[in-house]
């Protein structure tokens, strides 16, 4: 194993920063281009963050993936989810499908699924789609003991890494990164709680919705599994080794090879800013790579996006997972690049082709838009 | 004239209700697809929405159209605008030549754009693409009498209908609804005002981005001229003609058209919203085919919103106009059609092919998704 740990940390190295000099480019011609400055609103900044994370100014973001990694929890054995974990390999092959919320949204907005087994409690291998990278039968009960070994954690990781880094190479230009895996709103709780030095009742939610005792167990399980594994705070592979899962590993490998590939990773709800979280904290570089989608009502997911510095983009009351916020957000990049890439700038934004007088002075050009 | 008013009393009297069995069917679905109950959010109270508008539980909106009303304002000679006149029909060109925010923006996101002239004060009979439907070389300045005369409101409504209904004619599924035209951020907050009986200081914003003295000048023009024109406020038409401008009225019939076609109309921002109240103030049932989008900045969007009971899907900072906003909403409507349309029902979503343990308890199956 020690390969793949110098692996991880090749990689890691490798992360490069934003590029600032496109980015600063980007913000000037944004200020070119026919509008009032600012009216785009956060549509500026995306252009921006992308010219950052491309080194180019303008972009176009045709081939979108949202890759869903799939496990499941042996912390499930604690009653601290409502569904039966069989639910996990019966989403993870209707993902394949196109049967969930996720896959139909994604495969109407253009967007291609693609899934992965990294640790489901079942075997898959009749169903093709399912792309099989499993390391175990799920995870063992954090409450008793660490959930998987750090050479585990570490091959999750850089199944993460290789996944993003295959789908770039096929020709992706956005990637998007969610999960499916009950159980996984506890562990994702249990990783957030300690990296951000929180206590477990501040950062736990009810996931999929369930009862006052389920819950009060939840927070106690989490406060045990802490307790019992000591994770280190300071080394995130310790902490996801520990107290995480296979598909919260796998998705900080997702976006740490996103970042490594340079395309922009987009971050779905709760599970998926806890990865995007711990991808920030093994290589601060790669959180300038990261896109944001929508706000999840989970109460932890405010704690990670404050930490990664980021604000959602839209909330529409949506707690799937899966990764059904990023196709949506994958349109509002789409329209950030639209106008970047076709908008006249004020000198282009006069039409003095012989008919109409002239708008002469472009500097008068100020206040073109419905909003005058 | 006489013909004219009779035609549009024939089709307000024409627009009938949501249907409240499809909206119903559409909402027992919703409980019935493979997912935490309302984990999809307002996805799910978009697609009851629209069951409501279309009679049907499943929709596609594959035909997007955005509709954007063009006209000048004599209202700018106050002084209420940074921006030149000259701008309203520069930027009607460039919409159709997809050089806008609007238009780059929907030509990505799969919206077709119509670019319609209902008074801009400057002939375009050399460009072709934009509808040429001119009432007049621009209204008058309300500041100092009428915006036009009530048989002029009336014409420009009709065209708004016409068009709706053409769109929808040609396939069109979802309309959006967006403007051009200098000065008309004062027109729709003096419509505001009036209908909603508040102070102009309360409705009124900087539109573009204007000075504190020039600020101070719009609230005072907008008193004036509803002070001059004494606008009848339960007469969206007398208001419409008194106190709006070209744009406003034709945006009007379109809202009103799209809700005798029995398709969503989707809604920009603070112009627009103003528009899809007169709407529903001439036709109280034309409110139930309104989609909202983006929130404006503009202070009288909310006071509009809340008269209608919406709120925004989103908010992205946008105060563009154009109907910049449509399309990206329109995106949203997608998704929610996918998930009503292609995800699984509890009973479907067990994988029982003779591989895995069938789920059989489907009542057990109740809560799937990532968030568990």
């Amino acid at each position: 194993m020690k390969d793949a740990f110098e692996e991880l940390k090749t990689l890691i190295d490798g992360i490069l920063p934003a590029d600032e000099r496109a980015a600063e480019s980007a913000r000037k011609r944004q200020g070119e281009l026919a509008k009032p400055p600012g009216s785009l609103g956060r549509l500026e900044e995306l252009a921006v963050r992308l010219a950052g994370i491309t080194g180019r100014v303008c972009n176009t973001l045709d081939d979108k993936v949202l890759l869903v990694f799939c496990a499941d929890n042996g912390v499930v054995e604690e009653g601290v989810s409502s569904a039966p974990q069989s639910v996990t390999a019966a989403q993870t092959v209707q993902l394949t499908r196109g049967k969930t919320g996720a896959s139909s949204i994604a495969a109407k907005l253009g967007c291609r699924v693609r899934v992965c087994d990294v640790g489901v409690a079942a075997d898959l291998g009749t169903y093709p789609a399912v792309i099989d990278r499993k390391i175990a039968y799920g995870t063992k009960n954090i409450a008793k003991g660490p959930a998987m070994t750090r050479e585990e954690a570490v091959e999750a990781l850089l199944t993460g890494v290789q996944l993003a880094l295959d789908a770039v190479r096929e020709g992706a230009d956005v990637l998007g990164v969610g999960e499916m895996g009950i159980g996984n709103t506890t562990t994702s709780a249990a990783v957030l709680s300690v990296l951000c030095g929180k206590p477990a009742r501040d950062v736990t939610g009810r996931g999929g919705g369930i009862t006052e005792d389920a819950y009060r167990k939840k927070i106690s399980v989490i406060e045990k599994a802490i307790a019992l594994n000591r994770p280190d705070p300071l080394d995130p592979i310790d902490v996801l080794s520990k107290v995480g899962g296979f598909d919260l590993a796998a998705m900080t490998g997702a976006f740490l090879g996103a970042a490594k590939a340079r395309v922009p990773a987009v971050i779905d709800g709760f599970i998926s800013v806890v990865a995007a979280l711990c991808a920030a904290r093994l290589c601060p570089a790669a959180g300038a790579f990261l896109i944001p989608s929508h706000a999840s009502a989970e109460i932890g997911y405010k704690t990670a996006m404050d930490a990664l510095g980021l604000a959602p983009l839209f909330d529409l009351g949506m707690r799937l997972g899966e990764g059904s916020g990023c196709p949506i957000a994958m349109a509002v990049l789409d329209a950030a690049c639209a106008a970047m890439n076709g908008m006249a700038t004020f000198s282009e934004a006069r039409i003095d082709d012989g008919y109409l007088d002239p708008i002469r002075a472009a500097d008068s050009f100020t206040v073109p838009g419905g909003v005058s």
